[in-house]
């Protein structure tokens, strides 16, 4: 007799910060294959911030989570049964099956990775979404040119690592801005970030920028959006690019998001500033994922994951982005690999 | 014994809102030609918001006025003299001498306009820094493909006029927003705007915006900042463009300009907002003031002068602005023509 299958869904739309009320476990059976069909068990699954987006009834980019289904995301997962040509027993696969124990998906919900290129949980970080937010966001809005000076908010999470390594790669002089002394560390000596500023504590944070910054800001990788941006924008370089990626500040705020206006500063900067999502860069994917790949391979790209255990303990993992707790990207293991091939 | 020149000259900084304080009256011999000079009599002066900003001592994209000095800006004046080979008596002249009624030119400072092709006081407005800051803003930022939806801010002023007549001629669906019912009519029943919205009397912008734009809104050319914008905001399309190029809004503020903060409205609309000003695309004015003289010819593009009479008048004209009461492009008429050809 096969196990049931454990799934986390949406118990409320949560208003301000989300909870553990905000999550019910339930069970189910696990339905019996059809033709073309895969089941298989989820190994890691993706704890991101732009999920707290889809948790409210609200237009956006993604459409909304439905209260009582599962909370979507990157996952990845071992088949264990399949009735499709295309998949065998112990084949790693990645999908958007979310919070859930097992699934059976139809071929084309899931894809093959390799693990032999490097370990699996990296396709849902530095070589997965996370990864190309990165890489297309800087490159591609960004444009970071040899000599110039790019600051990155969020700097030690997932997106903002690999960010800074990507405009070092390009020849920038990289400033993170982070909010604990660890994180600090990390970017300097780890990630090798020209310099670094924990936004906690700097007295002055527009004057800490600025003095990180002695030719001002060229780029501006913005992950955060509120008073850390707001010091950043006073600081900018004439023709200035802002890719705008998240605004964690702002996503469990209950008023609204309330600050400087950014037009005066954007018209007397000639500064561009662009809202985007990994989608929007979707035909490029591939080209992307083997350019990371290589820098990956080649040494030049280091990532640093937080691994919580067990999937119990996902909802307060995804809690504990808004706490600023992790560095690099943040999964929770669910399983352990069965069919080691 | 030739006549004084009489000057406007920025008698200190204004703090919130200009006054007849801010400017003093001067009058001072005018210097002897030397070699490839030109003595020339004003005819026009331009008055143009942007000068604003020009009188704070802040850093921009341009100099900041000096205080006792006079105050520079757009102006057309006719030769009365000259020791150049390349301007004689009566030739029509365009430079950036700004509030006086002579200058003694240099060569390079000044350049001929022919008043054969339309009236010249046209080289201040449509056909000149406003016209290009129109076309350059909104076909080069804002990007309008046919059927898309254009609203345009400062919609019947000098520089929206034209964004809105130029997004007509490329097929766009045309919104703009003023400040009176006379501008409206100016609008809708003179320039074809499709719909126009009176910021001051509607009830909730916001969805007097959404009513105007039941498509959405794809590119907002934004020449005012503040609340107008916040509304327009709330009604963006994916991938939307905003040109801004002006904050009037916020010009005369004492205080920090604060509102919503943008950054989770661009990244749900994957949108686009860039300052800019007409100097970033000086290497293109050729290719458009030819096409705005094209257009100009063909019928295609109306223009509305405000033009005061009288030297005395700058100051009062200009505080004008703030108080929204031109319509179209705002000049003062210094003198008359001497040397009709």
């Amino acid at each position: 007799m096969k196990e049931k299958n454990r799934q986390i869904v949406l118990a409320n739309r949560p208003k301000g910060m989300p909870d553990k009320e905000t999550f019910h476990f339930v069970e189910q059976d696990i339905k019996e294959l059809e033709e073309g069909e895969v089941l298989h068990r989820t190994l890691y699954v993706s704890v991101d911030p732009y999920m707290r987006g889809r948790m409210q009834d609200a237009e956006s980019y993604i459409e909304p989570f439905q209260v009582g289904k599962v909370i979507e995301g990157g996952s990845i997962g071992e088949v264990i049964e399949s009735k499709s040509e295309k998949f065998q027993q112990g084949d790693i696969v990645i999908g958007m099956f979310g919070w859930q124990t097992y699934y059976v998906a139809k071929e084309k919900e899931i894809r093959k990775i390799d693990p032999s290129l490097a370990p699996i949980s990296t396709h849902l970080g530095i070589l997965g979404m996370t990864g190309l937010t990165a890489y297309f966001g800087l490159l591609d809005i960004g444009k970071p040119k040899e000599g110039e000076t790019v600051v990155v908010s969020g700097a030690a999470g997932a997106v903002g690592s690999v960010v800074g390594q990507i405009a070092k790669i390009k020849g920038a002089r990289v400033v993170g801005i982070a909010g604990s002394e660890d994180k600090i560390s990390f970017l300097k000596d780890q990630l090798q970030f020209d310099e670094a500023v924990n936004y906690k504590t700097a007295a002055d944070l527009k004057e800490a920028i600025g003095q990180a910054c002695p030719n001002g800001v060229d780029v501006y990788f913005d992950n955060v959006g509120g008073k850390v941006s707001d010091a950043v924008l006073a600081n900018l370089n004439r023709y200035a690019r802002i890719p705008v990626c998240g605004a964690i500040s702002a996503y469990n705020l209950e008023s609204v998001d309330v600050g400087p206006r950014v037009q005066t500063t954007l018209i007397k900067k000639s500064a561009l500033m662009q809202g985007f999502t990994v989608g929007d860069f979707s035909n490029q994917f591939q080209e992307g994922a083997m350019q990371l790949g290589k820098w990956l391979q080649e040494g030049n790209l280091k990532y640093r994951e937080t691994i919580h255990d067990g999937f119990e303990n996902i909802p307060s993992a995804f809690l504990d982005l808004f706490k600023g707790n992790n560095t690099g990207k943040l999964l929770v293991k669910v399983a352990d690999r069965q069919y080691e091939k």
